[in-house]
């Protein structure tokens, strides 16, 4: 029997940007009975309960999940699947078991492992920035945000129910998907500007040769194309490995587009090039108006 | 005989975000005695009269610098060059002929068939939005930025020192550099970045296969990368035109280094791929701090 949020207790493992958003956000709306956060480090324990973000810390998964309605797992991909392979048995019959992983094929796949008496459901919360760390994590990090949410086909309706409960109160709005769904969709829109934005900082360190003046003159422009490079490596290796066909696909396709920009410049084509140009500008300023 | 700025009739040929924003600096400081917008529509001559940025407005390139100690040319680039064949027997003689077009070479080259009674001087402000028009010109739009200037052999010192004393009037920070090497670093640091830019929002187009949703995850890591691709395509193609050869360089280096990512990623060789991501972080957080 699932609880309603005002009377569930949470537990958030990882208290980083995202697991430290949410539980700012939920305790400033006094969303929920009672959270617990569970870190490696006391040192991020004492700062959450400073910040009045938590109720109780811990540093031992087993104490911090014990009498958890809702867990959320907040840490790097591959953490999660670990912590996925051990969390089953810790966890209270009726269990609501969320993610807040970047990826879902491989963390839906590992959460139907969990034993039946827990209750699971992927998550992914569509925002972020490129600082990480509790000292970064701030209530409003999921307002008016997207946020995926992904059952399995065991998940109980009143256990989603009360992910999506937790998702509004946080600010954000849940959409269901479909793992395989979802993590093509962030390859292409997520996964692949960050590798496009790795490779504008290589290409122009390498273009530069050492001449310390092109940095000097990086502008705005050179600044926003290039911040998700500044992103937690952990993390986005964690991504990479655990979407890495779709996010070869959608490479794949950039540089096709790429190399026909490229082409069209050789081979001085500038009514063709100018048509790619205004398509693209159309369609960003439909998406971001 | 050159005259200070403060003594100094400035005419700026185009009233878009750039001219529009070097007349409001120059206005809201009272940095020169006069200030002639000179702009092809007559409304937004009003405007700018209306936003007192301008104490006169011309519509006719001769009547507006006839009188000018200091012209500055704010059209995109190819407009510029267009300008620099007809304005010279225009202008008085000392005037000094600044530009703030974003590629140097082809400038720098078409000022030196500029009459002998003219001094001209190349420049590039590093600033600027992906908005453009007078509408969203701010007199802020130079403070603390690298404001390129790229002197002929020909220039005098003194007419120089004016251009140099109209950077710092808007709040700029002079920079000299010869054409060639402006063209090449820009090349790398604004040109590459709005190209690849672009590719993303082709790439994440051909993915989404006419699939809505996946514009409906698109965050403010998408939005950042893509940023660029929202730019005047007027002004980018004539970027792109008078700057082929370093840019299709530039593009040539990021090709390879898309193709390192791609390799590595299809390698599952993680450590290399981790190395690449933490140089590029590093890279990316010491120029932005």
């Amino acid at each position: 029997m699932t609880v309603r949020l005002a009377d569930a207790h949470v537990a958030i493992v990882g208290l980083g940007l995202m697991g430290g958003s949410l539980a700012a956000a939920l305790s400033a709306r006094r969303a929920c009975r009672r959270i617990v956060g569970i870190a490696r480090r006391p040192s991020t324990l004492s700062t959450a309960l400073a910040l009045r973000i938590i109720h109780q810390g811990e540093t031992n998964l087993a104490q911090g999940v014990r009498e958890a309605d809702l867990v959320v797992l907040a840490t790097p991909v591959r953490d999660i699947l670990a912590r996925l392979a051990e969390i089953g048995p810790l966890l209270k019959p009726g269990c609501v078991l969320l993610d807040v992983g970047s990826t879902k094929r491989a963390i839906c796949q590992a959460m139907e492992s969990l034993p039946p008496h827990v209750q699971p459901v992927g998550g992914h919360p569509m925002c972020g920035k490129e600082t990480s760390g509790l000292a970064m994590a701030e209530p409003d990090l999921y307002q008016d945000r997207v946020f995926v949410l992904s059952p399995l086909a065991r998940t109980a309706p009143e256990a989603l129910a009360l992910a999506e409960e937790m998702v509004r109160a946080v600010g954000a709005r849940p959409l269901l998907l479909d793992p395989i769904r979802h993590d093509a969709l962030v390859a292409a829109i997520s996964h692949l500007p960050y590798l496009l934005s790795v490779a504008l900082v290589q290409s122009a360190e390498r273009l530069s040769e050492g001449d310390a003046l092109l940095w000097a003159l990086a502008a705005s422009g050179f600044r926003d194309t290039s911040r998700l490079a500044a992103g937690s490596v952990e993390m986005m290796l964690d991504i990479l490995i655990t979407n890495r066909e779709p996010i070869l696909a959608a490479l794949e396709v950039a540089q096709g587009e790429l190399a026909a920009l490229a082409a069209l410049l050789a081979q001085q084509d500038f009514s063709a090039l100018q048509a790619k140009l205004e398509a693209a500008r159309r369609r960003r300023m439909e998406v971001f108006p």
